[in-house]
């Protein structure tokens, strides 16, 4: 099947207890569509600025990603500067600077309109909206979102996720939103707010899955080493969604499979600054870990 | 099998957001030993004071708990006052009265010397130590500690750990007495330490099981309401101990079969104040619960 991803494309800079690296490959988008690549066909739809180097466009098309949808615009690329400490679940922003992803509207080109998986990364959730008008019935549509929104945009984040089939988000922000501390009933009610399922992303400690009629309890495979978690929610949702996309079906089963396949990818990411690891990994590495996690939960 | 469990009987008074009680039945024999009772025969080494209700006591024997370990000494009971706020993780302790439990030194009677599994609930490791000398060749010795021992008992505690198999403890103590903040480094540093195998606790985000050979990730039955987590860790010990015990082996099917029934029991004890749920239920509960946590986690 297809999949679209509409998000960021970003330069990071970021200093983790471990080393720091400037202006490296970041962006929603990007962490999603190298995740997905593992699995099927992706397009992405963001924008960059002038001055987004070549090769990053060069790395992504090399990976069989589309970039028809990523539109060069005159200004700079967006950059996001973060730190983090010892408790690396916790991304201190230093500073960002949207430049031309301010003015992010995009158009969907005619011929990525019909594709049949659609996630919406975390932007403005009327921009979400936008967006998901211009495509035609997708088979299913997810999306992520963030304090920032839930905090200004309730009612439209609200409004919106009636629209949307799997909604992926990390645990503070599930608490947020539903005013519930207790996860299972943060779970219930989002769910009672018009998704059809909810992923909660609680990092270390896993994902859980919460549809009216099922429920998964993931964990995550355990890592001696984390060192930059930059990218990891979008990465799982990348392994997520492009598993779907490939097994083209939406049964139990198979979206429990692709929590797990989410959850390895992860696993990956947070193993090196940007995409670098996942750029080293083959199927047969996803594989193993995936096997691995299996025995290690099954009893 | 026999199970012996030495630790407190305690008269506990405590208060959450849900509700406050005073002196209700507590303490870590006591926990441990209803839940274990649920599997196989358990005798209790503890002490308790004059005033100790004799209801508690009937309480007990009525479940075919062994009480001959269990001495009446002049004075009063142990006396723990307690407040959990909305994160029901963090206990506030408001006192502690030792009372005869200050100069617990227990004489294990002749007869239960020979009992096959041995816990050692949280006491002062020297104490633990002295307990383990008067049995004899347990097939399994389980212990607890806290992070009061690790602070200022650290030498005896690590002392004692070298004969132990089975170490209990929860995350923060993981951390704590290993120096590691990532909990897999933590547990690969707690069985470098001696004890064959460790058990850390995550509360509601599960346990990690590390042992030289095998490592088990084990979810937490997902609860809608926790009313009162006084006694939850003693309560897992007690139901793993206790499967272990009536399995009769210690191969790795079997220990992870007994961690997952402890986090079931673990899971009833926590809906209500002291043991009260867990007078409630039926190996019928259990099962049910069981089957449905692995229903929620397979994939």
């Amino acid at each position: 099947m297809s999949i679209l991803v509409v998000g960021s494309v970003a330069l990071d800079s970021i200093e983790t207890p471990f080393g720091k690296r400037e202006e490296i490959l970041g962006g929603s988008a990007t962490f999603f569509s190298v995740a997905a690549s593992f699995f099927d066909k992706v397009d992405i739809i963001a924008t960059v600025g002038e001055d987004f180097p070549d090769k990053y466009i060069k790395l992504l098309v090399g990976r069989g990603i589309g970039t028809r949808g990523l539109v060069v615009k005159e200004g700079k690329t967006f950059r996001w500067e973060g730190k983090y400490k010892y408790d690396l679940n916790v991304a201190h922003t230093l500073a960002t600077h949207l430049n031309v992803f301010k003015d992010f509207s995009p158009k969907i080109p005619e011929d990525l309109r019909g594709s049949e998986f659609v996630f919406l990364a975390n932007i403005d959730p009327d921009l979400q909206n936008r967006v998901l008008s211009q495509v035609s019935k997708p088979k299913l549509i997810a999306c992520d979102s963030m304090n920032h929104w839930i905090t200004n945009k309730r009612r439209s984040l609200e409004k919106f996720l009636h629209k949307v089939d799997i909604f992926l988000l990390n645990d503070s922000e599930a608490r947020q939103l539903s005013g519930e501390s207790n996860l299972i009933k943060a779970a219930k009610s989002i769910v009672s707010k018009g998704p059809k399922a909810v992923v909660i992303k609680k990092g270390e400690h896993g994902v859980l899955y919460y549809s009216r009629g099922a429920h998964f309890l993931a964990p995550a495979y355990p890592l001696d080493n984390v060192y930059d978690p930059t990218g990891a929610g979008d990465t799982f949702a990348g392994g997520m969604i492009g598993y779907l996309s490939k097994a083209g079906k939406l049964d139990n089963a198979s979206i429990r499979k692709s929590i797990i396949y989410g959850s390895i990818l992860a696993s990956f990411a947070v193993e090196d600054f940007s995409i670098n690891k996942l750029l080293k990994i083959s199927m047969g590495d996803i594989s193993k870990r995936y096997n691995k996690l299996r025995e290690m939960t099954e009893f």
